[in-house]
Parts: structure tokens; sequence; C-alpha cells
């Protein structure tokens, strides 16, 4: 599968980075929901340094995370699916040969 | 003022780290409790990256500050009272030579 090979289209780069939006902000707003629950039970400063190595952990995850340049996206949008930040819905607009290379790779990844 | 030659007692030790106790006690419960209420204000995901930041610094500031070697111990009681942590009743046992090189510290740091 040559997944480095495939060609965007400057309106499925939109859609792709319109979808990687979507995923971002679902997965930051429920991060923010589980800190807000884990913060409400913090009772002794261990709580805090483990709330700080977890945050510390998913910042770099994030950061790292959302690469929308062609050559990586198909794989970023593949653990987006697979993660279940994105469905099939948001990908509307991409032709049918990246979907299915999308859909091989949330098995493979 | 010499307070790198200060002499310590064993029984002049045990005070100071009871009162260092005391103090990270008192430090680390007010940090837990404005954590929480820090954490329940978070809306957005570049609040979670505050907080951590934030713990991040106090972290590495906590880490630091509780020395509890005898060419130190000195400067760090004198810091905890200037900050709040201590008051001078947590310090009875303490010649009075060193309480009154502490209160000048308290000016000085």
């Amino acid at each position: 599968m040559q997944v480095s090979e495939t060609q965007w289209s400057s309106q499925e780069m939109a859609v792709a980075k319109t979808a990687l939006k979507t995923a971002y902000e679902r997965e930051t707003a429920s991060m923010v929901k589980s800190v807000r629950e884990k913060a409400s039970e913090i009772s002794h400063v261990d709580d805090l340094w483990h709330l700080n190595d977890f945050l510390s952990a998913r910042r770099f995850d994030i950061d790292g995370k959302y690469d929308d340049r062609e050559e990586e996206v198909l794989f970023v949008l593949a653990k987006l699916i697979k993660e279940g930040w994105l469905a099939a819905a948001d990908l509307d607009g991409l032709d049918s040969e990246k979907l299915t290379k999308m859909k091989a790779l949330t098995h493979i990844l």
C-alpha cells in the first residue's frame, strides 16, 4: 500500500484539515472533562504530581499527533478514527481509494 | 553573619526537621486546595497546559526547597517563615542566636 504516494487535491486537504480540527476539539474537550474529574479527587501532593505527569504525557502526545502534512495526514486520520475521535461522516469528500487505505490502516495501527 | 558556621545540636536538628515537615504539609495542602480550585475553572485545552506549567514549576520549586542539610537548614527555615508556612512557635527549641539569624534572613531573602 503506497500510502506515502497518495495524492491530495486542495479540496481533499481542506476536508482533512477540517477533520483534524474537529478531532482536536473533541479530544481536548474530553481531556478537559477528564482532568476536571481527576482534579476533584485530588487529596494529596502525590496526586498533584501524578496529574502533572499525566498532563505532560498527554501534551507531548497531542503536540506530535495532529500533523497535517500531506505525507502524514492519512496515518493521522486513520489513528483518529481508530481512537474514536473521527467517524466516517467526518471524511465525506475524500476519494474512495483514500477511505479504503484509511480503513486498512485502522486495522494495522 | 556566619550562617554557614552555625552549629546544630541533634535536638535542634530534630526541631528543624519537624518544622520542615510541618511546613511541607501546610504548603502542599494549600497547593492541593488551590489546584482543585484552578481545575474546577478549566474550560479549554490552553487551561490544561497552563495547569501543567504551574504544576511543573511548583514541583521543581518544592523538590529543591526542603533541604534539611545542616549547612542549608537555617536559610530554608527563614524562607519558610517569610512565605508564611512557619511561625515562631514552630521553632521552639532552637537557641536565640539561630532565631536572631533567621529573623535577619527573613528581611534579606
